[in-house]
C-alpha cells in the first residue's frame, strides 16, 4: 500500500512553483543540502516524514496536510479547491452536497 | 504538533458505531486483544499508525484515508461529506467551488 504523500507533495511544489532548494529554505532546513536531500526522499517515498513535518510542508506549500495524504484522486481536487474558501463557503457546499 | 488522526480515528469508529475490539476484529488481527490495545493506543496518540494501517482502518471504517489526516474541521466535514458522491457529483462541487 504505497502512500500517496510522494506525489502529492512534488505536485504542490510544483503548484507552487518552487523548487527542492526553495521548499528546504522556507522549511528553514539548517543545512540547505541535507533539506533538498531529505525533500527529494520524500517526494521518491524513500522516506516517510511524520505528520509535523507533513503539516510544515503543507502550509509551506500553501495545501491543507490532508491533500498529502489523499489518494483519490477527485477528491485531492475538491480538497485543494476548498482550501481557498472561507469557513461560510465551505459550508455552504456542505450543505449543497447534503441537498444532492 | 499533534495529529488529529487520534480524534478523526475515534470520531470515524464512533460514526460507524464500532467498538475498538469489533474495529480490530475487521481489521483481521489475529490477537483480538492486541488489536484492540493497538486501536486504543492509536486513538490516544501513544502510537501513530503507518499509512498503510492508516488506509486500513479508513477503509473499514467507510472514510476516505485523507480524513484521518485533516486538521481542519470544516474541511474534514467536507471531506466526509464529499466521500458519499460519485465521481461525476464530485466534478460538479468542485466546478460550483470555482464560479465561487
Amino acid at each position: 500500500m504505497q502512500s500517496p504523500l510522494p506525489q502529492r507533495l512534488k505536485s504542490a511544489r510544483k503548484l507552487a512553483k518552487l523548487t527542492q532548494e526553495k521548499l528546504s529554505n522556507k522549511l528553514g532546513f539548517d543545512d540547505r543540502s541535507h533539506g533538498t536531500a531529505r525533500i527529494s526522499q520524500y517526494e521518491t517515498g524513500k522516506h516517510a516524514p511524520d505528520f509535523a513535518m507533513a503539516k510544515k510542508m503543507a502550509d509551506a506549500l500553501g495545501v491543507p496536510v490532508a491533500y498529502l495524504y489523499c489518494d483519490e484522486e477527485k477528491l485531492a481536487d475538491l480538497i485543494l479547491a476548498a482550501s481557498k474558501l472561507d469557513e461560510n463557503q465551505l459550508t455552504m457546499i456542505i450543505e449543497s452536497i447534503s441537498d444532492l
